[in-house]
């Protein structure tokens, strides 16, 4: 990862890492260079105050932060910056995710946190991406191709349903 | 409204109004050109495909996008579009806009919203002028002096109530 | 599937296909003909449209449609057709299907989607027959044959339980 | 009413009759022929037994049934007939409507009710509207202009607000 | 089962047996006699008629009604008899028994259903003995006897786990 | 009210008043002898423990408790005596009564609670009436009585509706 | 107030003081120093850290902090001390204090925060003299006093309700 | 554990027992003598008075109770005592905790239960730790060695994480 990231990605533990992952995975697919690491807002407080306001100045442009539970990364990272700050919130063992989606998303006035689905980490990749897509045309350009693929998906899919009936199809699942 | 619109803000009813007013407001603060109407996705569904189909090369580089209940508008021009799209979740009268939030938020991986808090229009502006912010540098600039006068306000209402007490600062507060 | 189908089936991804399939069941139980295939609101929205809009004119008489998360194809599919539109809303990992529901039955006034309960696509299957039902007199019949066979089967099982007490009953439902 | 009712309009309690109406005034709208009455699961038992086995048979092809709380009166309607019947879950001052949707939504698989929003009656009636319209041309017709009526609303409100700006558009509202 | 029962439990289906014969084995600890079997609001609603018009006459002295997601079963039952209805929400597999337990408790006024916690047929089991005591003082004093039973139980548990520690008192649980 | 009480009536607060006071009043009609008062498990546990422990030797044959939020009232009581308690989840400013319900509804094996829905209290006094009939043929008798006004209420209401149309008969409501 | 303060009361907002001032007055009636001032997480994140880490350098022993919606001062607060902190959900309009709750409560493994009740202020303060009365035994003696007039007025209202009855005691409440 | 207990930690059943047993891992991990038992609300609640009102006297300082359900153990005790009482919310099969986290948190004005996350009895240790830390400065002290702990555990991984990127970190977490 030599090149100078545009996209910070940062999660309040480790164990957010298969979820946020995916958001790493996407960005990688468009070619979009970020960084990725591990920012606790309870756990290493003066670390987030320093990631965060550090971000812009360092080149970051947009900020995925996950989190779950009373997930106050999101938030606090947007506070200390004003780069746009994607908020994932991350499935929880007892209220899944609800806790951490209501964390999240119920800011105040003042300090917005662009919030998608609990788990989505993908989303989040893609909404920083439709971001940067103001500022760099190819990645508008890319963004078009990968809606054209999904609608192809969708339509090779249906077509193969509607060809095989759904009894073929779901063996096809299976198989 | 001159000059051209960087931001279109939308929403499913005229009713919508009075939340969305909020967003308008902090970009005239902010100077920043904006477009208003209403797009309904299920009474105007041609219209809002035509609204999003055409956002992106008519300039508009952020939609904001407001409804309440059954809230499809924000997810449907987002799958209409590459630009940025933020939700706003309207509260509703039955479901205080839970109803809303979800229809929102929960975006399937491919297509994501920018959601918000339920009812808090104004943090959907300040949004849009973070993401504006990666590519106008003078909106960062706003954004900074926007973070220091919060701050202040804050700062200067914690001296008063230190000061005064807080009998007398809730007095202060009704006058 | 030569015969003209009366009802469309509709999901969003074949991901639903393992829950939509049992309204594909009851109709052929029923021997309705019916068409069933993908249509996703948010990765192919025109085809979405083509499909809403043309499927009076093809013969479809009712449209059953499965989603889930911020779930809007019933309803999108609703505001381009004046069809009775049914909506089924599938249980998802995070929230149950919660978000599904509210998505797909909080629809605003002038756009009527009729839900049914999470994950029941029998039940989708047996509305769409009591709605063709007003005008296919032998599917009236069948209806009443079917509520027939549910009492019948519930009477005996009670029958079985009075007679075995519940201790040999459910040894029996293991075996 | 002296022409035969098409539609059976029932609610658990008179106290529902302010949303109701709602039903019954768009039915009114379209000149559709409807009956309405209370018949309450809870109070008058055997009252909803006659009602629901005699409503295919006098002529009734769609019920509408109010309730809130532990609303049964749709469900149990739908268990005791064969027709279509829609549910309308009614606000309730403890759980805002929360307990009626459930119990009208949630039913069992075999039996079907065609659940709309919370307080929605008004889309009960259109519900009801596009079933019949699968049997009655003039009524699919009918639906057709309604969409048309609700779509030119919208627009006209929203070139309103285009040209107005938001501040002079909220004093008309007012005024 | 000779002697007359009177408790009579019944379910919605025979797949809440695994639930409610729980209430039936306590009921057996306790020597009082029960009947038990399957009646269906939505699948025999005649059955459901005529069971509970006739509980009373029959000796029955308390119904325990056992039902998951919209359940109707113990309210329908309690509008057909004046005995007192004992309702167990059965836990669902979409919405946890939420949908249960609001379809049961939420009674409107005139009407009572005794709900008990989602699952738990043993205490809709020990409810009815504690109605049953009122007029049969052997069972006031069987329950005194198994109240004091628990209250051992825990009190040796309690030792235990202060002798032994939780390390080792643990590995007993396991063992 | 000098006849020994059958029915005792206690609540956390004398807020609770104005829910509770339905039970009471309901207990009057029917001429059932109660006794009403104020016991609190937080500030007064120890006179909670007396209320509960003398109540079955003192007559009491059903306790009515009710209370909100963290509502441990009724699960004590229930757990010092081994009469029927009979649980009213009283209205909380906050959730609505969801806190009071879950309180006392959810108890753990071994101790259950009849629980009725949020502040119903006439429910309450209705199911200890229920209760007491199985001992009191006279209480079984009123409410067949009772049941039957019910009725009737609802006929004439139904059949005022069906005469006078819903326009008149809601400017009758207001009358 | 010119001891030296044992407890900081803050919150996010001055708009919290209608709630977080019950917390002050607790205190005052139990003579207990305290400060109290506006400290948001989210407008003034430098303020919190200082206020945070000098706490109980400044001889604070307890922190009260007050915050609605996603409410991350309480959760901060005690990451950046290891004085106990108490967090106070303050209602909030659209979710009631759900996201507020949820927000303050759920903190991950490693930094605890006592919450209370949305809205209870004053148990926050109650929980605060508990904490110091392990330290202070006349605050311990104090609590003692509290809890015995607590218990007193429940007695007297109780003793009231009872000669009174429930219509002459309402009558009385009101005048 | 010869030495006298500070802590108090209870539960109202074993089953609680794998989540309870992390508060006292945290505390002998710090050194702090405690005593462990069971004490059921409502199986035991004699003892539950004993233990509480005898908690100060033997030394207790605080007190941590875990329940689950219709939790009322932590509330009671606090009740019962003037010592700092922390509740832990067990995790329900059915409704996740939800039951037992309102059941705990949400007690009435006068009495206070510190309330931490759902299952974190881990949190609950630390937190009467905190308030243990007030009087006993050892303690403080390694609380602040134990963030310290904790903030270096965090920088670790994420140093690894950076150096290793995401793909060999997850591998890694598997090996």
């Amino acid at each position: 990862m030599k090149v100078k990231p545009l996209v910070g990605i940062i999660m309040g533990s480790d164990s957010d890492l298969p979820v946020m992952k995916e958001a790493a995975r996407v960005l990688e697919d468009f070619g979009v260079p970020y960084e990725m690491t591990v920012v606790s807002a309870h756990r290493t407080p003066e670390r987030m105050y320093e990631y965060a306001k550090s971000a812009r100045e360092r080149g970051i442009e947009v900020i995925i932060a996950g989190a779950g539970g009373a997930a106050h990364l999101p938030g606090m990272t947007a506070s200390l910056t004003t780069l746009p700050v994607i908020g994932v919130p991350v499935k929880t063992r007892t209220l899944n995710g609800v806790d951490s989606l209501l964390s999240i998303v119920q800011m105040p006035r003042g300090v917005p946190v662009a919030t998608v689905a609990i788990n989505n980490a993908q989303n989040a990749a893609l909404l920083a991406l439709r971001i940067l897509s103001i500022k760099y045309p190819e990645i508008a350009k890319k963004l078009e191709e990968y809606q054209g693929d999904m609608r192809r998906t969708v339509e090779e899919k249906a077509e193969n349903l509607e060809k095989s009936g759904w009894k073929r199809y779901m063996t096809g699942m299976k198989g």
